[in-house]
C-alpha cells in the first residue's frame, strides 16, 4: 500500500518509519526538508511540497504540531488543497481543536476529497512501537480504507462519528492526563518535603487503585529532574486550553483542569515549554527569591 | 495467632473477617456492639470495651473512621490506655493525620506499650480480598511481629520509619487519588456534554498511558449514577483537607489538590458525603436553578 | 455636534440618551429597530442600516454586545464598511477582545477611515449618569475630536496608545472585578453559614481597607437574591475568558481568575447567564441533591 | 482609665501608644521586654509577666501574633490565668481561630473573669491613627466598659454576639481581602505583560466600581517591588487557612479563596512570609529556570 506522510516531528517521524518498516511505500514531506533524510535512507520517497505528495498518493496522512500548521499545510500555496480531488483521501492525525478540523474538512470535501481526522492518544514511545490509540472521525469509507495503516500505527482504532469528535476525544483524554500529571507532581513534592522517600511513594502508587503506566514511566525520571520531551509541555498546555474552551462552549465548569492549566502556564513562564510536560513538577519546587 | 480488633466499619469488618477465615483467633469490639454479631458467627470473641480487648490480646489492631474516633478509643474511659503495658502492641490502621498518630504513640509508649501506625491504601474490595497495601511506621519489632497478619490483610506491606510517616504516605496517596477522581469526572462530563459517548471515553482511557484500575472500576457505575460507598466522600474530603494541611506546614503549594478539595466540599454541601467519593461527579452536572 | 450611534442595548440606550439630552444631534440604529422609538421621542433620527448612519455622520459611535456583533455591524451587508471613507471616524465602545479590535481597525483604515476603540469601565448606572471611564486607543486625532462626546458620556477618558490597548485594559479591569465578586460571594456565604449576620459583614467591609462601591451597591441586593442585570453574567464570564486567553498568550499564570471563571461557568450551567454577574453568589448555596 | 496591654508587635505597639497619648494609664508587657522601652518613655508602666499586668489592672487588652501566642499568654506559667478573677476583664484583640477563642473564654470565665474577643480589621496605619474596626463578641458588660478604649483605638466597634463571632468576622474579612490582593496582583501582572502601563491600570481602577483604599494604597509600592510589612504575608496566609477550615466545617465550597491560599503558600515557599502580604505579586513574575 502507498501513502503520503506530511510532517516529520517526533511523532510523524516514528509513525512514517513504522509504515516503511512494515512494507508501505511512503512519500514524505516536511517543512524543513532535511528531516526527510533518515526516512529516505529507509526507502521513503520525497515530495517537495504537500501538493506534490497529494498528487502522487491516493491516501495522505498528516501529523503536524498545532492547528496553525495543520491549516497552513492544507491552505497555503503548494498545499494539500491544490491537488486534492475526488478519489483522494486526506487523514489528519495532528491534535487540533474541533474548529480547525471543521475548516480542513470543509476545504477538502469542497474539492471532492475525502477527509478523516484521526488524532492519537500516546506520545513518542507508543508512536515508535506502533501502540498508539487512534481516534478517527469523518469519512467512514476512508476510515475503512486506512485500516491497514492504522493497524501498523496503533494497537486500536476507534471510529467516533462526525468530524470533530476525534479532536474532542483527544482533548478530553489529554485534559485528564494533564490534571493527573499535576496531581502526581503535587504528591511527589508533598512526599519529599514532608520527610517521606518519594521513591517509596512510586512503589506504593504502583500497587494501588491508581497505578498507571504514566506514573510508572515518568516518575523515576522526574525524581532525577529529567524532562526530555516525549510530549512537550507547551503542547500539553495547548490541549488543556482547547479542552477548557470546549467546556466553556458547553457550560461545563472544570475547576481542576483550570487549576492544572494555570500550573502549565506557570511552567511556560519559567521557560519549560519545550521540555516534557512532566516538567510542571518544577513549578512546585522551592525557588529562593 | 491471636489478635484484638477494634472497629468494625466497612473496612474493619472485612479485615477482621479475613483474619478469622485464615485461622486467627480474633477478639472484636465495636462502639455499636451488634455489629460484632456476624463476626461472632464466624468464630470471633467479643470484648465489651477496648480495654478488655487489650487486656486479652498481645497485639491489637484498630480500624476507626477518623482521628477523633482513633483518639477516643485510646484515651477515653475503658479505652486502650487503661490496659496497655510492656509486652503489648497496638497497631492503628485507621487513616489519621500525623498529629493524631503522634498523640496515640506518645500515650501508648508512655505506658510501656509498643505502637505501630499502619494505614492502608485500598478500600472495601481490597479489604475483602486481602489486597490492601499497608503503610507501617513506628515500632520495628511490632511490625515484624505483625507480618503474619499483614500477609493476610494485604498484598504488600512497607515499613516507612518513624511514627507519622505511614499517616503521611496514606494522605499523599489519597490526595493524588482525589485529584484524579476530579480529573476523571471532569473528562466524563466534558465528553458527554460535547457530544461524545462517555463509554467510548472509558474504552480509550483504558488503552492509554493513564489507564488505571480506579477509572476502569468506577467509570461504568458513575455513568449510571451509582455511588454505593466503597470509600465515602466525606472521608476522601477529610484526607484532602489533611494533606493540604500537611502541605501548608511544609510550604508546598498544591493548587490542583486545593481545587479538588473544594469540589469535594461542594459535594458535601449537596448531601453526598456518605456516598462513594466518585459522587463528586455530580457537582459538574447541570442543575436547573 | 452630530454623531451616529449603533446599538441600543442597556448601555447604548443610556449613552445615546445622554448625548441627546446634552444637545447632540444623534442618528441611531439598532438591529431591532423598534428599540429606537424612545430615543426618537427625545429627538434622535433613525438610520435604517449601519451604512446609512455612517453615510450621514462624520463620527459614529458603536456599543454592541459582543465581538461577533461588533464584527457583523462593520463587515456584513449594509454595514459600516460600505460607507466609511476618508474624513469619517468610527469609535467602537463595545467590550471586545484585542483581535476583534484589530480586525475592525484594519477594515476601517483600509478604506481611509479613522478608528478608535473606546471600551468603557462601568455598567448601567454610570452609563445613565455619564460617569463611565473611557479607555480609548487608536487614532489620536479622532480621540481629540471625540472629547466633547466623551466628556458627556464619562467622568474621565484615557488615551492608551495603539489599537488593542483599550480592549486589553477593559479586560484586565473586568477580570479583577470578576474575581472580586467571587471573593465577595464566598465571604457572604461563609458569614451566613457560620452563624454571622451577613448584613454586619457588609457594614464591616464598608469601613475597611477593601471598601468599594461594588460591594456597597450590590451586597444588599444579593442578600435578597436580587440579580436584575446591570452587567449580565454571561458577559462577565466572556471577559474572564478573554482575559485568561490574553494571559495565555503572554505566559501569565492567573490561578485566581481561572477559579473565578469556572465559578461563572458553573453559574451559566445553572441558567443564570442573563442575570447580573453577582448571581455567581448562587453557585455557593446549598442545593439539595 | 487604666488598662493593661499584652503584646507590643507592630499592631500592639501602635495601639498602646494611642491609649497613652489619649490619657490612659497603661501597663504593658511583651515577651521581649526591651520592646516596652519606647512606651515607657511615653509614660507606660511595665508588668514583668502577663499575670502581673492582670493583677494590677481591672481591664487588660492583648494583641498577640497568632493562636499559639494567644493561648500561651493565658495558660502558661505567669500567665493571665494565674491572676484573673471576678471583677476583672480580659479582652483579646489578636486574630485567632474561633476554637482558640473558645478555649481562652472557657479558661477566663472558669475563674470568674469576664472575656471579650475583639479582633480588628485594619493593619499598621489604621492602628497608628486609631482607625481600626473592632469586632467584639462575648461579655456584653465588658464590651460596654471598654467603649472608651475602643473609641480611641478604632473608628467603629461592633458587638457581634457570642464568643467566636468576632474571630469569624475577622477571618471572613481577611479572606475576602486576600483573594482581592491576588486578583489585583494578577491584573497588574497581566497589564504589564500584555503591553499596558500598570500605572494607567491603577488610575483606571481608582475611578471605577471596584476602587478601594487597599488598591490605591498598596498599588504604587507593589509596582516598585516594595513590600515592607504592614500585614505580614504569613499572617494573611494563616487567616486564609483558618477561613477555609471554617468553610470546611460548614460545607461551604470556596474555590477562589482556595486558589488564593495556594498562591500565598507559594509565596511562603519563596521566602516571602515576613514581607507584606502584597508580596504575593511576586509569585506571578517570570522566574527563569
Amino acid at each position: 500500500m502507498e501513502v503520503g506522510f506530511l510532517g516529520l516531528g517526533i511523532m510523524g517521524k516514528a509513525m512514517s518509519m513504522n509504515l516503511l518498516k512494515n512494507g508501505f511505500k511512503v512519500t514524505v514531506w516536511n517543512r524543513t526538508l532535511s528531516k526527510c533524510n533518515e526516512l529516505v535512507a529507509h526507502g521513503a520517497s520525497i515530495g517537495k511540497t504537500p501538493a506534490e505528495v497529494i498528487n502522487k498518493c491516493t491516501i495522505t496522512i498528516a501529523m503536524l504540531s498545532d492547528p496553525a500548521a495543520a491549516l497552513s499545510v492544507v491552505l497555503d500555496k503548494d498545499g494539500v488543497l491544490e491537488q486534492i480531488c475526488g478519489g483522494k483521501g486526506y487523514i489528519d492525525m495532528s491534535t487540533v481543536d474541533p474548529e480547525t478540523s471543521f475548516k480542513i474538512n470543509e476545504a477538502i470535501t469542497s474539492k471532492g476529497g475525502r477527509f478523516l481526522e484521526a488524532p492519537v492518544s500516546g506520545s513518542k514511545q507508543p508512536a515508535e512501537t506502533g501502540q498508539l490509540v487512534i481516534l478517527a472521525a469523518g469519512d467512514k469509507a476512508l476510515y475503512e480504507a486506512a485500516i491497514p495503516a492504522f493497524d501498523i500505527l496503533g494497537k486500536k482504532s476507534f471510529f467516533l462519528g462526525q468530524v470533530g469528535n476525534g479532536a474532542k476525544m483527544k482533548l478530553v483524554v489529554n485534559m485528564i492526563m494533564g490534571s493527573m500529571m499535576n496531581a502526581f507532581s503535587e504528591g511527589l513534592t508533598l512526599a519529599d518535603r514532608s520527610g517521606l522517600n518519594p521513591h517509596d511513594l512510586l512503589d506504593v502508587l504502583d500497587l494501588g487503585a491508581i497505578a498507571n503506566p504514566m506514573f510508572k514511566g515518568k516518575g523515576p525520571a522526574m525524581l532525577q529532574n529529567n524532562y526530555s520531551p516525549a510530549f512537550p509541555l507547551k503542547h500539553q498546555q495547548k490541549d488543556m486550553r482547547l479542552a477548557l474552551a470546549l467546556g466553556d462552549e458547553n457550560s461545563v465548569p472544570m475547576p481542576v483542569a483550570a487549576a492544572s492549566n494555570e500550573a502549565f502556564k506557570k511552567a511556560r513562564s519559567m521557560g519549560l515549554g519545550d521540555m516534557d510536560f512532566s516538567a510542571v513538577f518544577e513549578t512546585l519546587k522551592v525557588i529562593h527569591y
